[in-house]
């Protein structure tokens, strides 16, 4: 059985990280959605509500589960008996960053493979950051993001 | 079972190919080495040597087969029953170009993935029309291609 | 009254060059579409079938005319009257020669400007070279292109 | 009669932002500087200070106003009737942002086109950023930003 | 005599650092190491132990000094008598910010050449942010920066 | 005594080309411009022109060699004793294509330095790919590269 992890803020969850977790889905035996920790200020939502949101947003998918988690990715990995990471590929900046935390991570624990995918056309400039700040300003947003994150991005700004 | 396809021209492999190939054996249970046919006169074997010297450099590799291969990608990939291919990211300009294509096949056979693996480290520099230019001006490149494939490229030269 | 000149190869016209002559009308009284001479082998069509499918597949549309030209671009703005240039941006390969087109355009005649519109996002991975490919290998690009133009394409490749 | 909104915190206007607005004029029948709000700490003049540099700056300008705006873009281009946004591209971070940019703008609406003009080649290297952080240390800008402007700059650091 | 500096962070060294420092003897006649003063609240070390850091670290080279610095580093350079200013590459984010400063330096002081080398393959995804990001959750960084630096780092993270 | 090489085409040579021969002569004790052989059609002057143009053009300039060169450029840099080779940097995709070369030089021979200098701004659109695209359509070209390429470019297109 292989495992795959697929980590990430989710600050909100997107229609553009479901489209991965579906496509992600069809690669491996199982998923675990690892909901990293609260590290910026900046977040819209704590942990333990990122991870209750992605929890209803994949509620009845299948060979799937949602973690919060902290520390070192490569230790989650060995903890899980993963074989792969899942991360999603936008734009050039992304591929940057990305090759040179594949190379680290790679040091750092030779037995996971970062796997990446291209984000699909239609949620190429779909990020939480856009999302946020779009959101703040009042824009519409409802069908960039799951209903159940739409709700509580409108009930957090409305404060 | 899930079968993916590692497509390239391999003209000729490198380490960073086998590399790559290793590591996507990891993450699949069938991997089918898709050689692509002769397109331009720059190639340095034809298709049949090129498929014969993967064969022999993948020799003994488990769940692993070699083929040429002509037409769309993404019909083979239907004959095949493949649910992935495979290609390795070197740099932005790799990064690019893969992406047009992930949305083009995407468009023509939504079913299959592209599934993307940074190049190892230690293979970033490598590709296989660097080394042609290198080989050809008479500098060593035996610890960047397979020994076969090295035979193979000197013997061309020397003509 | 502000002219555009809109100039490209369009071998073949797409559904993206379409989008973007649309948009284009909306921001100058006229638009001029250049159609560049042949200067590739590896053109499908010859300038004059190229002018003659441009002018098919924007007939009706309004303040809009077809010319084939060579030459120096700036130079033909110039003949015209043109204010400005306009190019689509899809990638930052595209950009980069963009960049250097532009700034070697200003020195040559300064008073166009050259306008770059961002690629639609249903567009972003379409290019004539990528269908062309996909075509030759006979995949279908029927909702890629104008219909005049896939008939043409299907036809050169059946002969 | 078609006018064009352009955007920016401008802290501190540059050069390279009057080089823009020069060029834009050419295009479009009216523009307005659209003076972005506070909303970083790192803001060198508040917004009311910005938008009176501005104004100062663009003094005699045909055709031009510069007003302050706060919430979404695309609300603001509606409320003024605009059909385009200029926004200058200088390298490919810029475009890479900007193309995320103009994908979420079109769809909050559609009607208005983002318009992108490269930067002059006297102005690439010139960003607000690096000229706060060069006349900080107590480098000489003033042939990177307009009169009023530098005279600001050195009474704000003088301070 | 021809000097150069070497400007930096250097928050932590790195074995990378240390590699363009060997390098860059071999090029002038004698290195000034720059250690940029304190402008950052993330920073790990102050200057003043950065600067000792360092002093160790490189503690027998010939030809080289450490020395902090603050102010305009065209400034600095003119005070040493330095003709050059080595930095490193990385990835194309580091060319365009370096390309970005380069003008800016050459506008301030066009006596001082800035000379890039690219970073060394084994020390291409080693930055001092993602070895403080590492180290931070625990990972072991000790075959990544020099065993003086790692040391300090420990103690640090320890408290 | 530190000895540089400056590799290149100059197809032809450029005002850039020569911005950064002087640049470097402040470097470095000598310069050895190594002109390469023919290789591609497409080479508007044969090795023999491009060496002699390049020797008018820097005639009286201290410290400086022109020379024909083929093969591999690190044998080349072995045999003069060089200690760096040379290159100028413009664009993202310049970076990346060197990059590649560094490394791969470098493992050839590590004693080499690939040393590189930005294109100064003035030059930053000028490549000799451009340059003879503009003069084979007429255009204007004199302040782009030195006098005597001007002639022998006006020349050769004449015929």
């Amino acid at each position: 059985m292989r495992i795959c992890i697929y980590p990430g803020t989710f600050d909100p969850v997107t229609n553009g990280h479901l489209d991965l977790i579906k496509r992600g889905l069809t690669l491996f035996d199982r998923m675990i959605i690892a909901v990293s920790e609260d590290n910026y200020k900046a977040n819209l939502f704590n942990q333990a509500q990122r991870v209750e949101i992605m929890k209803e947003v994949t509620k009845g998918f299948p060979r799937l589960e949602v973690e919060g988690f902290s520390g070192l990715l490569m230790d989650f990995c060995a903890e899980k008996g993963a074989v792969a990471v899942i991360r999603g590929l936008r734009a050039v900046s992304d591929f940057e960053y990305e090759m040179q935390m594949a190379l680290m991570n790679n040091k750092l624990n030779p037995d996971v493979e970062m796997v990446y995918l291209m984000t699909g056309q239609k949620y190429s400039f779909i990020s939480s950051s856009i999302i946020k700040n779009v959101a703040q300003l009042g824009g519409d947003i409802h069908d960039l993001v799951p209903a159940i994150a739409n709700e509580k991005i409108i009930e957090k700004y409305r404060r």
